[in-house]
């Protein structure tokens, strides 16, 4: 069975969504950032990397949240979490999943992480006062460009939306007014009514 | 046919190298950062974020090197540079190319691109002084845990392969001492004695 390691309040959320949207038989483990647990000699033998999440699967384990997003569409293509068999349709999807990781996460990491790419605490201010204009660029970037409508890719539901679902989440956090990015609340608030996102949070905030 | 959009000493390279790998067909264009030209209305009209590599596929343009990596293999599936039948092996292939974007490379970008999260000269020289640091880890972590060699995944060249290779060209520029890390500069070593590296290379430094 698979299992998924996961911080509530962390990315981990996009790849739970997806593993319900799934009708995935997993189980879901916690893994706690105030003890420092993703730092334990027995989470880094999952996950070198000291991050969630990681899926521990049959064949070995995997992380990257788009890449296991990926790989929850493939293994289960009855749910149609991804076109599968389109290169260029699923190259889309990986597009606006890459865009998330590498532009958008790491534009919000800088309001609480900055450790990991500074030392002083000045610079520390400095990042965190940049948050809502790196953050507010990224959100209209996907307001004006990339959400189709209903869902992300248009009228398919993906394995996108359960991941701009959970960044979006934080959006508030980072000093970002929702009210500016109609499109996107509207997103946002579809996806929180769906059964799958429900029990995903539900499961991380029941402890 | 293919088009590919591109800067030199960029992550570009990734898919120059990945295109002449899968025997494509496709013109390079140049895309000139000295002129601010990633930012000039005819390529916002291609790519709306400002950034290279872009790839003009006769159904649409795709952006983002893990998606237009993933995208080329899947297109030209004789070329084998990935392993398309197997979603457990194709998703390391993705992790290692996700973990590239979202961490080795914004590690990368901290020296130079300090503007993009912060605003003060005092956050970019803190922002500097950290990258050997930042990259050097980065490095540790691939050397220790993800080069299987004699390519990234094994026996079997893949898409992480030139992705690999394209950011370790930065390696002494980010002050990390290639010496360090002999399996990674064996594979960068490696990688340059491949006539598509070869190619790309001549073709990007051609003007």
């Amino acid at each position: 069975m698979l299992k998924l390691y996961y911080t509530p309040g962390t990315c981990a959320l996009a790849s739970h969504i997806a593993l319900e949207d799934a009708g995935a038989a997993f189980e879901a483990v916690r893994i706690s950032f105030k003890t420092n647990e993703q730092n334990s000699p027995e989470y880094l033998a999952i996950n070198p990397k000291g991050r969630v999440p990681s899926l521990v699967t049959d064949r070995g384990i995997l992380t990257e949240t788009p890449a296991m997003l990926a790989f929850i569409a493939q293994s289960f293509p009855a749910a149609q979490l991804a076109p599968l068999d389109d290169p260029f349709a699923f190259a889309e999807v990986q597009a606006f999943n890459s865009y998330l990781c590498s532009t958008v996460h790491i534009a919000h990491a800088h309001r609480m992480r900055g450790y990991r790419w500074a030392s002083e605490e000045t610079s520390f201010v400095d990042m965190q006062r940049m948050v809502p204009k790196s953050m507010g660029a990224c959100y209209r970037m996907i307001e004006q460009n990339m959400l189709r409508g209903p869902w992300v890719m248009g009228e398919r539901y993906t394995i996108c939306d359960p991941y701009l679902f959970t960044l979006v989440q934080w959006m508030e956090g980072d000093s970002v007014n929702p009210a500016d990015f109609p499109r996107i609340r509207d997103h946002f608030e579809r996806m929180a009514e769906r059964a799958s996102v429900r029990k995903a949070i539900a499961e991380e905030t029941s402890r």
